[in-house]
């Protein structure tokens, strides 16, 4: 396992290219920069292949995308792909709307991925797997989580993250498990936006989508584990969200691999 | 007096969806789920009907609405309207422009919003009271802070808060003088945003809108004062907002019971 | 040298509009507030001239701007420039595209900007000096920083100030060096768009464009220093960002005074 990517993004500093929702972009933008990557974040068409080429990676966030910014995310994913460079996927909330759908399947059908994150419920939509969601929430329904990372994978020859008190990483073949959590993770609104974007990141800086994405999910899940505990494991969203930003920018490798709990 | 809306946010979870400005959603979104209740923020007309059925209550934040926006709003009003959803309005400088003004009164003339939460200010404007008002300011003006209130619930028979130093909520009937307070909630941007948000998080757990005002002015200003203590009454806008959040996702009803200055 | 503009701020509470990027205008706003500003984002051409008027100061953030938001843009610079109003431009990540260019050279040639605020790479591209940029970050290159801010100054006659390690202001004769930083500004994004506004803000209380910028550099710069040694100079983004809002509400002229590291 490869763990030196945290240390490859403070050297690299990559750029990574962020079609954000309205909602958290402050949050993912600082993310980014605390763990040493530097965030552009566009809506124009007109800019966005030239926005790739500067860029290591892109991410695409569905949050709260209008009809009207179709088109700029159809931009952003062909010059994503057509200058090979990694294209992260965030599905949010893809259960709540038939509109969502239409726009993830679409997207989904014409570009390649090389990384989906999403909750459970999330991933279970685009893998075709019955799953009850409910807008943000990641649901409760019957199924495997393995069985629903592993077909989304497949179905999108890519790498999926379904990340919640477990991340569940799949390439189609494995399926690692992250059992590192805080449930102070999912107090703070766009903390699976900010995965998303830290697997782009960690992507840019390889070795491969798993390895990044298995970073992307340490680092995150680390840095929370750590600010938990000096705040004695308190539910305090505010006081985390700070401490979450000040460990993102610190922690090392000999911390995560103190501490990381990965189960295959 | 029915104080337990809070234990039933924590709950029931309602999902709040907000067509929110572009400068506070993410403290509303977090503020919301700080509470129990689960954000939603979507500006798409496709989804907007969707989004309702899935959603306990609505708030239309006007605070920097482009005119290819206006659809949206209507659509997600109607909605609100059709499936019986409480919908909640705030006003954001409606005395600033006559653009906001046109919008506003052709909101409230089309749609039945059940609490329309604003300062004093644009509540005057919105009751046709004159009323000096300047941006986001409350502004200083003639008139009667009661008469205000209770002249713009009777046009639009609903619950009207107009928050300040002291919140006045009104059903038409009834005037109800919120006195917690604390000179930090104005300091931080996008504090009148979350608590026209609260109000319809309060509002979907009921009993009804008038009681679910008081509990979200109550509940908002209850945690401002306590972090306000903790900081030893300093004026500190950032640790104040970093700590409010803290104080939202862990304040009781009998935290409230203790400290509410409510006179009628 | 009058560092009085911190405490006619805080007396006047000019109304500052900004056209905002969506990524940091919660940032910005809370920034402009805790100063003791009063700030006001709009997107909407309809209510420009109106927002103009309300308004002592305007500023232009070019960090997110989709095609359709020219007109916006263009009606508010046309408004300050008829009613003399402060302008204000942020040409964000102008070297990163030609969209950028084109879109900073168009309001560049039909509007007079009284202060343009950026990094010395931004600063450079507009001066017409060759410099190298990427994305946000203020890249390296050939040139003399007191060369590419007077050059800027000179063409566009206004006041510049490049933004970095020190801060270079120019009137397109004088040029004065900032000294004071701390490297956790950098790691704020969003801490050079709130030093735009900031400039805004202290282009409204006087006396001259010039002496606008120096306070508002001292002022984020001071500020910054004083929270950083209250971190023992740990590199704590989170902590720093939290703790920024604070002292920008309650620095005083005497605290600048004691740490400016002002040449000339």
């Amino acid at each position: 396992m490869d763990l030196q990517g945290i240390k490859r993004i403070r050297e690299v500093n990559p750029v990574v290219v962020n079609y954000a929702n309205f909602v958290t972009p402050f949050l993912v933008a600082n993310g980014l920069n605390a763990v040493g990557a530097s965030p552009i974040m566009s809506e124009e068409e007109s800019e966005a292949e030239e926005l790739v080429r500067l860029a290591s990676a892109v991410t695409i966030n569905l949050g709260a995308v209008r009809r009207e910014g179709w088109a700029d995310i159809e931009t952003l994913c062909q010059a994503a792909n057509d200058q090979q460079k990694p294209l992260v996927l965030d599905p949010v909330a893809v259960g709540a709307t038939q509109y969502r759908q239409q726009l993830n399947f679409r997207l989904l059908k014409k570009y390649q991925f090389d990384v989906i994150r999403g909750n459970l419920g999330e991933i279970a939509v685009l893998a075709g797997i019955d799953w009850q969601t409910r807008g943000i929430d990641a649901g409760n329904g019957e199924g495997d989580a393995h069985q629903v990372v592993k077909a989304c994978a497949q179905k999108y020859h890519n790498v999926v993250i379904a990340s919640g008190a477990t991340d569940y990483i799949s390439d189609g073949t494995r399926v690692v498990e992250i059992h590192n959590q805080t449930r102070l993770l999912p107090a703070v609104v766009g903390s699976g936006d900010l995965l998303s974007s830290l697997a782009a990141a960690f992507c840019a800086v390889g070795p491969n989508p798993l390895q990044a994405a298995i970073n992307a999910s340490l680092t995150l899940s680390c840095a929370g584990e750590r600010i938990t505990e000096k705040l004695h494991d308190q539910y305090l969203p505010g006081s985390f969200l700070s401490g979450l930003m000040d460990e993102l920018a610190n922690i090392t490798v000999a911390q995560v691999e103190e501490r990381m709990k990965v189960e295959e």
